[in-house]
């Protein structure tokens, strides 16, 4: 089995055991990116000289004999929005270029470094991770690693792409409307949007404040386990962040899902998909012997009141921008900045309150469920360039209608893990493993028992 | 002395040593609120029936020797947007009268009842608290009662003047930009607005939910204490309200304010008003021997922002109804709210963004101290009708400057107690005593040592 087959967990676990060195990992790395980048276009640029460095400090920790992190020797790489000491954050942006680089780094990025990892470089997006397509006008369109011809999804598009075609075992991104869940469907990797606000967002590059998480993708279940028990607990740089003691999901990621109240939603969550996207949920639930339906209401408002609060947040936090320089924006991303800067007060507002009472019905079917099944995406990733598709008989819009299924959970803050559902002969696509808040640790049972059973279940 | 003269924990005091009965206490409220209310036009309902039946309830509990609350027998009135069961909740509106009665009543009513508080009726108000004035187009203007031709200060208008006329000698309200302290101040009485969040607001008609606030009038002291604990404690009818554990003022009310760090506002809190205003706070201040200054950074700022989310909230909280029935509003909170339905969301968020900004400077100022005083309004009150005033040479608008140095305060959510400053020949004033966010107990403090030092001043 060659390196780049192996998920993080046993990437470390070779460099800590002395079968290979860090060095050799990060170089080999670093040469696949410089190699592949250009067709994959996933990466806008490349710490290769910190990257390095890192590595050898490693190498010679474990010489020495150091104990060294669950991480330790590991590529990773970042959305470029997440500050990296020394770079410009660019946020997709060609505004952002003028920026000077960043003098502190991202917490998250700090977390992970200090478990051993190495930040490879920053990773290509939707200008300002508004979109759901990564095509991006100043740094040109990430293409699916499966298919070139397709987009890989957005707007962490780069990041689901670099860990799709084994740039990286690891990476991360940000969500506020599906922006990790969408691309990591659309590639077939693991993609995780936690709780909102309970990890730290301190040195990311914000889009909608009340809206915009950070999470992670990986190739198994345990690397995301691992990241996502490395970033919690509390940041006294991030306001917003949580400080509810962690609960470290990796211990129980073998319990197995005996006791789980688990079903499927209906209604919104069953329609105005392609029939593929809603049998992977059913092959979902038949692995997991999972019969039950759960309606939760008003979800087409939820969605449409997700786009007023996004609009509104988005274009107040780029006014001055958008009077000053709008030609300087991707316009795909400026022509809904100006609508947004124009959406009144009185519906900003209503979204907002239609939010408390969405939470709540969430909250009151949270009682009697603990984990509610949708897809991720209401398709396969749409070509290249492409503006319409027709799904179930009906011609709409690419690019929003990507997030139909991921915006009305990520409005409501609820911890979602998209698990990737490959099958021989098609591209892949994901389902939503969906927890109330803060039970991430019921998902990643679930997501372990899934990964496990499937894995058997293509062996035999 | 007269049982009009007493405050309302003597008057319980009276009523519990048997020198007076509740029955007899409420058959002369009322009788004086038939007689006067015409000229003075406070109330808008009175529940006679139900006051009296109270008070013969607390009189024959107390010849069977029950235990009695520390308000047996005390009666109290309460703006008219508290729901009191079987009455239509008004909030000084047209419209609101075409509602079917309230089924539940308020919990802050609840509170005081339990307490052995008789509840005698509601009061007038600026139509849907929006105003300073109380010149309500459908129920009158409520006149000062120490100056008829004058106003009482708005919106909690009605229950300023039923304090400050004895007709009551507590009462309840509500303060959104200043519609506790403002009337309090006009009216010369005490009035507190608690920290954002601490008193349960269910059963309160809301006019924008991240600035309202509930609170009360009385004339000493001892009594907002003793309202303020009985109304602290978490009510699960309202998820805004707190979850601290209570901690009672009352017990620490003679505590002096040795050691307590005063200063007074000085930069915008000392300018645009009258003299006599900014000399309020100084005779305060001299009687604390408090000389240090300090400067609260962008408070015109601060009061736009306030002005900004008011507007936004209120209006979209109407827009029904503004849309349907416009010609049924009062004209002079109309055409805010319509004008308030057209601010952008862009605006609104950015004033909540502000708001975290200048909550922040706040937090930073309350490290080093204590308690911040300030005047409350910038004038005595205003004749009735008048739309300008002049002000340090300045012509402005009567209604929105009189909440100028309160306004900015309860954008914050800081709790605020006016105290009265009364000189013989001139109409009375209030000056604004500070706290950091749940520091109620150091405002009592500092209040209750005034009122003492400034009776025995009187007296000498």
């Amino acid at each position: 089995m060659s390196l780049k087959a192996l998920d993080a967990v046993a990437l470390a676990d070779s460099i800590r055991s002395g079968k290979t060195k860090a060095t050799t990992i990060i170089k080999e790395t670093l040469q696949q990116i410089n190699k592949r980048n250009l067709t994959l276009n996933c990466f806008t640029t490349v710490t290769a000289e910190t990257a390095l460095i890192q590595a050898r400090q490693i190498d010679s920790e474990l010489e020495q004999g150091k104990p060294l992190g669950p991480l330790c020797g590991v590529p990773f790489a970042v959305k470029n929005l997440f500050d990296i000491a020394g770079v410009v954050t660019l946020a997709g942006s060609k505004i952002n270029a003028d920026n000077p680089p960043a003098i502190r780094e991202a917490t998250a990025i700090t977390r992970l470094k200090q478990a051993g990892a190495i930040l490879v470089g920053a990773l290509n997006m939707d200008e300002y991770a508004y979109g759901f397509v990564t095509e991006n006008s100043h740094y040109g369109a990430t293409p699916n690693p499966l298919d070139r011809k397709r987009i890989s999804g957005g707007s962490s598009g780069g990041s689901a792409a670099a860990v799709a075609s084994h740039l990286v075992p690891i990476s991360l991104g940000s969500d506020t409307n599906g922006s990790i869940r969408v691309p990591a469907a659309l590639c077939g990797v693991y993609g995780l949007k936690p709780t909102y606000g309970r990890l730290s967002r301190a040195g990311a590059f914000l889009f909608c404040a009340s809206l915009d998480h950070i999470g992670a993708f990986a190739r198994s279940v345990r690397d995301l386990a691992t990241i996502f028990d490395l970033l919690q607990g509390e940041d006294p740089k991030d306001p917003v962040c949580t400080q509810r003691p962690p609960q470290p999901c990796l211990p129980a990621l073998y319990q197995g899902i005996e006791g789980l109240r688990i079903a499927i939603a209906d209604d919104y969550f069953s329609s105005g998909a392609e029939a593929e996207a809603l049998e992977a949920v059913e092959t979902v639930a038949q692995q997991l012997g999972v019969k039950q339906r759960i309606t939760i209401p008003e979800t087409a408002r939820a969605r449409a009141a997700a786009y007023v609060i996004t609009a509104s947040e988005g274009s107040n936090l780029h006014l001055a921008n958008l009077k000053t320089r709008p030609q300087d924006f991707d316009t795909a991303t400026r022509d809904r900045f100006l609508a947004g800067a124009l959406i009144p007060s009185s519906w900003y507002i209503q979204a907002q309150r239609f939010r408390r009472w969405y939470r709540d019905r969430l909250r009151e079917i949270f009682q009697g469920i603990d984990i509610i099944l949708a897809p991720t995406t209401p398709c396969v990733a749409p070509p290249l360039g492409q503006e319409k598709m027709v799904i179930a008989g009906e011609e709409i819009l690419v690019r929003p209608n990507l997030g139909r299924f991921t915006q009305p959970l990520s409005f409501v803050g609820l911890p979602v893990l998209s698990f990737p559902i490959k099958s021989p002969n098609s591209l892949p696509l994901g389902v939503q493993i969906i927890a109330a808040p803060y039970q991430e640790v019921l998902i990643f049972r679930v997501a372990q028992f899934l990964e496990t059973q499937l894995a058997s279940n293509s062996n035999s």
